[in-house]
C-alpha cells in the first residue's frame, strides 16, 4: 500500500538518479514506479480529506469546558455527599464482557478491529464495567461513582444533545441490604442534582421490572416475549400507543387481545393511591412477581415521603427502560417544559437521568454465579449541558476560560529579561501569571489582552521601578495604579484577587 | 449467528409445541433446530470466558483514584498557573486525521471496525487532535491543556507503569511569537511539576530537530533517510551505541562512515559551553539548519538561566524523539535514581515527560496549508503514578477514599424512619453523610464502619434524644459524646470537620 512517505522517498530516489546522471531507462523505471505509487495514493485518497470530528462526536471549546466543569462539580459534590468512592475502568472491554447484556441495543456497540489479539468493544455504559469490576475483584459491598465517556452507534441528533460519544455520571450501590433503602437514596440523588442545577421543573418516573413482568403475564404475553414486548413499551415516550401496539402485534406476533390488555395498564400513573389500587387489582395482585414489586413500590414511596420529594415522583406503568439487565425498580427523570413560559427557542430534551436495580448482572460475571444485588443511577450530562449552554448564551454572563490573576507587562522596550525574572518569581510563589510572548510588546496590547481575557491585574516593570525595587500594580477595571514593593507583590496580588 | 437469547426462545418454542401436543415430527424438527443453535453457540464460546480487562489496561480502585487525583491536581494547578485554557476532543478521530503523523509508531494505532461508516482510530496522543482542532476552528493563538487517555498497541510492561491505555497531560502554546519564549515556559512547567511531585532528582534533556538534521547532513546521511536514522538515534536511551549503529548500517543501509560520524556527535552533552563549542565546530556550523538550531538553543538556555532551572537541564545530542511532527526544540525528562540511596525495590522508570516544537502540524490540516507554530509538553502520568503508589504503600499514610463527615446511626431498633429523616436534613444542609442500609443495625457495627472508612463523627438518634430535640454527636477518635440541638447539628458538624 502506498503512503505519502513512501512516495516522497521514491521521488527522492528519482531526483538522486538524475543528479547522478544514471542511465535514462533506469530513471524511467523509477519514474514509472513513482507514478504508480502516486496513482495508488490518489485512489486511496479519492474522497477528499474532510476536516471534522467523527459523526456524532464533538470537541469542547474552553468556554464549553467551563460550563461542563460547573455541571460536573455539582454532580460530584452530590455523589461525595452521599459517601461514594470513585473508580475508573478502561474505555474498552473484552467484547464478550458486553455480550448479552443490552438486549436489542447490542447492535449499537462499537467494535475495535481485530488485530490478532483480543476482540474488544468500546464500553456502552458504565454499569456493565462496574459489575465486571465487582466480580473480578470479589467485592460484595461498594458505593461508587464513575464519570466517563460511553459509546453508542445511535442516530445522532446533536442539536438535542444526543451524541455517539457522551459522558455518563453514574452512582451505584452494591450489596445485600434491607429493601428499598439504597433505591430510595438513588432517587434522592437524582432529585438533589436536578434541583441544584436549576434546570426547571422535572419529573422522575418510577416503575418496577417485576410489576411489568407480572403485568405481561396476566395480560397473556408468553414468557419468551417478555423482553421484546418490554422494548416496545419502552418506546411509549417517543411513539403513540397505536404505533407501539401495531409493533407488538405486527412485528412481534403478540395477540391483539394481549396488546389491548397491556394498553389498559400502561396508561396508568400516579402515587401511593395507584399502588394501593393495583394491590387490590383482582388480576394483577394474583401474580407473585407483580405483588412483590407493588409491595416494594409502596415501601419506596414511604421512604421518599420521609425525604420530602414525592411531589416530583410519579409511579408510571408505561416506564420500561430498554436494557436487559434490570430486575427491580427502574426510573427515569425528564424535564417538564412549563407551558405558560415564554421560551424563545424551546429546547426539546428527553430523559436526563435514569437507572434501576440489577440484581443479576454481577452473577453473570462471577465464575460461581455468586450474586451481588445492585441499584444505581446514571445522569445524562450531555442533554443537561446543552440546556446550560443555551442558558449561558441567553444571559449576559461572561465566562472566563482561564484563572490568570496577573499579566506581567512592561511599558518600555528591552525589558524581556526583567519580565521573565518577575514572572518566574510569581509562578514560584503560586501566582497565576501570564505575559505576552513578545520581546517588546506595546503596553496598549498588553492591557487589551487583559480586557479580552478578564485578567484583573497588571504588574508593570519599568526602568524606574527596577531602580526603586517596586512593581507598578494596575487594576484593569478601575485603571488605578499603585507601587508595590517587589517582595510584597505576590501577597498583594493574592489579597486583591481572593474575593473573585 | 446463534446467541443465548435465540437459543432460549427456540427452547420455549419446543416446550410450547410439547404442551400443545403437536405432531411428533414437528417437535423433532424444532428440537433439531435447537440443538444446532446450541452447537453453534458452544463453538463460538469454546474459549472459556476470562474475567479480565483487555491486555495492557487496568482498572483504578478507589485508593488508586485518590492518589491519581492528587497527581492530577498538582498538574492542573500548574497548567492553570501558566494561564492555560482547557479543551476536550473525542477519543477517536477519523483514521486519515492520524495518518502520516507518527512515522514508525503508526503501526501502534488502534483502529475501529468499519461498520459501514467512517474509518475511525483511537487517538495516539493529544497533539494531533489539538492541531486538528486549531485548523478546524481556524484558531491561530491558543494556550491550552488537555488531560485524557491515549491508546497505543505497544508491548505492555505494566509493572513499570507502561500501559496500552494511559493518561497524558498536555500543555501547548500555539501562535507566532518571538523565538524560544514559549519553549522556555514549557520547560519551566516540566520543572515545576516534577519538583512539586517530589519524585526525587530529575534531568530534562534538550535537543533540536534542526541540530539533528544538520548533524545528519554533515555526517553524510541522505535526506530521504533523515527520519528513519532519527528513529534509530531515538533508541539510544534503551540500546547501546553499537546496536544502534548496526541497525543504521545493517537494516537501514547507512554507510559505516556516516554512522561513525554520527556516533561522535551523539555522545556529546552539556550546557551553554557545549552550545558555544558546537557553534564554533567547523563542520556543523557550516550547516544552515544546525546553526539556526544552535542559535535558538543558546537563547533558550539564557531564558532558562533567568528562570533559575539550568541545573536540571542538559543539552544532549543523542535525544531524538521518535515522532515525525517535531520541527525544532525537543525535550524529555527522566528521573535519576540516586546511587547512594538505599531503595529496597528500585522502580525502573524511563521518561516521565516529553515534548517539543511542531511548527508544521497544523498546516497539514489547514486546507490552505496556513501554518500555526506550536510548542508543547506532555506529562506521562502513569509512570509518575506508579512511583507515587509505591511511595504511599511504603509509608504509614492511610488514604481515605470517601469524604464522609458523619454517619447517621441509632442505638435502638425501629428508628429507620428517624434516621432517614435526619440524614435527609443533613444532605440538604450540604453535609456529607452516610447511614447503614439496614432496618435495625447494631451500634457496634455502625461504629466499626466509621473505624474502617475513617468517618470522623457519628450522629446518634434515640427515643430520648428525639423527645429532647437533640442528637448525640460522637467523635470516633476520642469517643467523646455531646448532645447537640437538632437545628444546630449541621453547623456543629461543619465546625468539627473543617480542619480535616
Amino acid at each position: 500500500m502506498a503512503d505519502e512517505a513512501a512516495v516522497r522517498e521514491q521521488a527522492d530516489a528519482v531526483r538522486r538518479l538524475k543528479q547522478e546522471k544514471a542511465e535514462p531507462d533506469e530513471i524511467a523505471k523509477e519514474v514509472a514506479k513513482l507514478l504508480e505509487m502516486k496513482a495508488q495514493l490518489g485512489d486511496e485518497g479519492k474522497a477528499k480529506f474532510v476536516l471534522k470530528t467523527p459523526k456524532g462526536t464533538r470537541d469542547y471549546s474552553p468556554k464549553q469546558m467551563a460550563i461542563r466543569e460547573r455541571v460536573f462539580s455539582t454532580i460530584v459534590t452530590c455523589f461525595k455527599r452521599h459517601g461514594a468512592e470513585v473508580i475508573d475502568t478502561p474505555v474498552f472491554e473484552l467484547k464478550e464482557t458486553l455480550t448479552g447484556k443490552y438486549g436489542e441495543d447490542s447492535k449499537l456497540i462499537y467494535d475495535l478491529k481485530d488485530q490478532g489479539g483480543e476482540l474488544l468493544s468500546l464500553r456502552y455504559d458504565l454499569t456493565v464495567p462496574f459489575a465486571r469490576y465487582l466480580a473480578m475483584n470479589k467485592i460484595s459491598t461498594m458505593k461508587r461513582y464513575h464519570i466517563a465517556k460511553v459509546y453508542r452507534r445511535d442516530s445522532p441528533a446533536t442539536s438535542r444533545g444526543r451524541y455517539r460519544e457522551f459522558y455518563q455520571c453514574d452512582f451505584d450501590i452494591a450489596g445485600q441490604f434491607d429493601p428499598m433503602i439504597p433505591d430510595a437514596e438513588c432517587l434522592k440523588i437524582v432529585h438533589e442534582i436536578l434541583s441544584e442545577l436549576q434546570l426547571g421543573d422535572f419529573l422522575i418516573k418510577v416503575n418496577d421490572r417485576r410489576i411489568l413482568d407480572g403485568m405481561f403475564a396476566v395480560c397473556g404475553v408468553p414468557d419468551s416475549k417478555f423482553r421484546t414486548i418490554c422494548s416496545s413499551v419502552d418506546k411509549l415516550d417517543k411513539m403513540p400507543w397505536e404505533d407501539v401496539r401495531s409493533e407488538m402485534v405486527g412485528e412481534k406476533g403478540l395477540s391483539p387481545e394481549a396488546a389491548d390488555r397491556i394498553g389498559e395498564y400502561v396508561r396508568l400513573h400516579g402515587g401511593l393511591d395507584l399502588i394501593e389500587q393495583l394491590l387490590q387489582d383482582p388480576t394483577l395482585s394474583q401474580n407473585k412477581l407483580a405483588k412483590e414489586g407493588l409491595g416494594d413500590m409502596k415501601l419506596l414511596f414511604e421512604y421518599l415521603t420521609l425525604f420530602g420529594i414525592t411531589r416530583q415522583i410519579c409511579f408510571d406503568l408505561s416506564l420500561a427502560r430498554g436494557l436487559d439487565y434490570y430486575t427491580g425498580v427502574i426510573f427515569e427523570a425528564v424535564l417538564v417544559q412549563q407551558e405558560n413560559e415564554h421560551v424563545e427557542e424551546p429546547v426539546s430534551v428527553g430523559s436526563v437521568a435514569g437507572g434501576g436495580r440489577y440484581d443479576g448482572l454481577v452473577g453473570m460475571f462471577d465464575p460461581k454465579g455468586r450474586k451481588v444485588p445492585c441499584v444505581g443511577v446514571s445522569i445524562g450530562i450531555e442533554r443537561i449541558f446543552s440546556i446550560m449552554e443555551q442558558k449561558v448564551e441567553a444571559s449576559a454572563e461572561k465566562i472566563r476560560t482561564t484563572e490568570t490573576q496577573v499579566l506581567v507587562a512592561s511599558a518600555q522596550k528591552k525589558l524581556l529579561e526583567e519580565r521573565l525574572k518577575l514572572i518566574s518569581e510569581l509562578w514560584d510563589a503560586g501566582i497565576k501569571a501570564e505575559m505576552l510572548y513578545k520581546k517588546n510588546p506595546k503596553l496598549l496590547n498588553q492591557l487589551q489582552y487583559c480586557e479580552d481575557t478578564g485578567v484583573p491585574l497588571v504588574a508593570i516593570v519599568g526602568e524606574q521601578e527596577l531602580k526603586d525595587g517596586v512593581v507598578k500594580l494596575r487594576v484593569v477595571a478601575t485603571r488605578e495604579e499603585v507601587d508595590v514593593r517587589r517582595e510584597n507583590l505576590a501577597d498583594e496580588i493574592k489579597t486583591r484577587t481572593s474575593q473573585s
